[in-house]
């Protein structure tokens, strides 16, 4: 009997030192130095591919962020990890995070390309505006630039970078020995790009890239930020509690990448979850019980009132969140997630305490703790919902809960026909069935 | 019979593509895609670092440089590329170019530590100011800025960039678990610089790395670049023609160092050599022929035009340069790549063809086209005559121009007691005999 073709969802493993519990460096197994540590990052994209998902993502902010008392916050800047880890695998994505507010257009594109060329064409940008005074403070500011502003700079940097990705024809090098002419100048464009942030004359100075443009990724919630993915974005990373919101937001954003003329199939919305696996679902609660109480909850509070605005002392930890909190309008850094973590309070009646064990865990991403089948169900729940194309996984700890994830959950999930059992393409574009960019020829330049 | 210690040279090789050899990538056995093909690069690292070779170096300025009908101009970004080799590799030293005129000191000492960390401390950096109108172009200026300001950019660049890789103790992660404390904060101190071009608050979000810092290296050799090497540098990079030439730059160099209160032992002096071997000298010699008899001179001559700021038509082929050219101090490019370039002519009265022929083997660096013999003694005179610390090897092809060197000069060498037979340290500093740096304290911030 012939088979449909079945809707398959994408994985995304979401990395960080010991994992993305705040308390995860605490446990027994955990490896305090893990952070600067090669060779953890390499066995964990090595288990990562071994499991065929699409990818692995690092996160990244130009500044030592919240306190280094409470937990490992450095990192290996993620550009060059990922080149390291190109070389350690060979067809898993690699997907960085990088910021348009502190970066320059022609010394970022130049780096996706070349980890693109090295890594034969498996790289990601996850497009990041950058929040935070402390970050504008390491780069001559003396406060963050305002929201709006971050992200017309970011989208006139994604304008910028593609026009330099694609200032080589795919057959500009033509390699041609016995006439002695290697590249074809009349293939190679400058870009010429003058604008309000912006004045970059090009071209790249490497040939176009296997993928043509690394996928982009995006990950801010706000209206500019569901707005300039729509415009640019493949793929989404998102943190929604519920099932509700979560639909809500992919038919949201769906309906925006129609509206500005792309198929709304080229854009790949991953909610972000924390999975918490046992053999029962009581014994994950225990385990997800047990990381909260390692929380030190005076350092937790700091970075709480940072992001609310507020000083430690208005936040009492058994007492639930003040009253008169400012909209997300009056907010300059990052909207989404201080929307999501007021309305994830007010919601459930949180104490800042509860609040802390709940952003203590996934930063506001969603938790589930259970059995492999529970958080496969939940997996396909969303799938099947309209709430999910894929999901980005955000193991509490690191390597053991990224181990549980491709053990337990991937193998259920494979055999529910969700997921693949080899990989099928060569790129990151092609595990998430995205299609390699025609080039956007840059403005014909009068000599 | 005990044997005094003696002293021995150091030895880096220069990558790049298909070789130095303008013309190299025209041979049969040139792969003319080797630019961008993270496994050519694999092999050389590899190649070196069976050897036991200090170091490998990757040139670089963040523009399309020169024709691309000419040669393959493009190539991987140094700073990724050295993070990939740093997995493929375990003990050799990896110093890649950067340039300060064109980078955030935040952005750039967090790539460098992070590499440092990854190769388990076997980092360099290579200082560059970046001449050129073209390279300005893709960062919003009009012009290069004067070559003094790029100088006076790059030493406040390298004083931040110290402070930030100071900014973490050595002992400032505690990984208490039991106290749940994972940094000390006050082992973790803001760097607060303010300056005539950067305003930078700190500290790094990456604890301290295995070097402490990467290894300082410079190339310039112009007065400004000479002073900023006696202040920062560890190890220099230079073109030298003649012994005496190189003998002056070195005692000039490490007077200077002295002078500033350095021990010139801190700083090794490297000058360039173009390696051409064979078996017998005539053979060498023919070899050397046919690669400059590849060369298109129509594209070499564009090239040469536009480092002495003239037209192509000014430089007829077969005449000698012309005799009104500006001096040094009127140029605000490359200097001392520009009086190189006219001193050679001028000395060894050479016509444009010919000046093309010998810039194109190695950009102005000294060709030694002979037998593995004949290269082993022209560097042994060099380093007895106190003209030179080690060599920067630059193969005219690639891989097999290092293939030679590695397998018939290096073991000459050796025979010989100038060069070690295994290596004795894990760190690029280590190699080179470099201390490794103590923290300069940042000022103490009042609160």
């Amino acid at each position: 009997m012939a088979q449909r073709a079945q809707r398959r969802l994408h994985l995304n493993a979401f990395l960080m030192s010991t994992g993305h519990h705040e308390a995860s460096w605490r446990l027994r197994e955990s490896d305090p130095h893990a952070g600067t540590d090669i060779a953890h990052f390499v066995r964990l994209a090595q288990t990562a591919e071994q499991a065929k998902l699409d990818s692995i993502f690092f996160a990244d902010s130009p500044v030592l962020w919240g306190s280094v008392a409470k937990r490992p916050t450095s990192a290996l800047e993620p550009t060059v990890l990922l080149a390291a880890l190109a070389v350690a695998t060979s067809r898993i994505g690699l997907i960085a995070t990088a910021s348009t507010s502190y970066n320059s257009p022609y010394n970022l594109a130049r780096r996706f390309a070349s980890i693109d060329h090295i890594s034969g064409g498996r790289v990601g940008w996850n497009v990041v505006t950058t929040a935070g005074a402390d970050a504008a403070r390491n780069f001559g500011l003396d406060a963050q630039p305002l929201h709006d502003d971050r992200y017309a700079r970011a989208a006139e940097f994604l304008d910028v970078a593609e026009k330099l990705w694609d200032s080589w024809d795919d057959d500009a090098v033509l390699a041609d020995k016995a006439a002695g002419v290697w590249g074809d100048e009349e293939r190679v464009h400058p870009v010429e790009h003058t604008g309000r942030y912006f004045s970059v004359r090009g071209p790249l100075d490497i040939p176009r890239s296997p993928q043509g443009r690394p996928v982009i990724v995006q990950a801010g919630s706000s209206e500019n930020g569901k707005d300039l993915a729509a415009r640019y974005a493949e793929a989404v990373f998102t943190a929604q509690q519920t099932l509700e919101d979560a639909q809500a937001f992919y038919g949201d954003l769906k309906r925006r990448t129609a509206a500005v003329g792309r198929d709304p199939e080229s854009i790949k919305i991953l909610p972000g979850i924390v999975p918490v696996i046992a053999s029962t679902e009581a014994e994950a609660r225990r385990r997800d019980r047990e990381l909260d109480e390692l929380i030190r909850p005076e350092y937790a509070r700091n970075e709480l009132a940072g992001v609310l605005g507020l000083s430690p002392r208005d936040l009492p930890l058994d007492a639930q969140l003040p009253e008169d909190l400012p909209s997300e309008d009056a907010v300059e850094g990052a909207k989404s997630r201080y929307t999501l973590i007021v309305e994830l309070a007010r919601r459930e009646h949180l104490t800042v305490r509860e609040l802390i064990g709940r952003l203590g865990g996934g930063r506001g991403h969603r938790t589930i703790a259970g059995t492999p089948e529970q958080v496969a169900d939940a997996l396909q729940t969303w799938f099947d919902a309209g709430a999910a194309d894929g999901f980005n996984i955000m193991p509490a700890t690191l390597p053991g809960g990224l181990d549980d994830f491709v053990d337990h959950v991937v193998p259920i999930l494979r055999e529910r026909g969700l997921f693949r059992a080899e990989y099928e393409g060569a790129t990151l574009r092609e595990h998430y069935g995205l299609a390699r960019p025609i080039p956007v020829r840059a403005e014909a330049v009068p000599a």
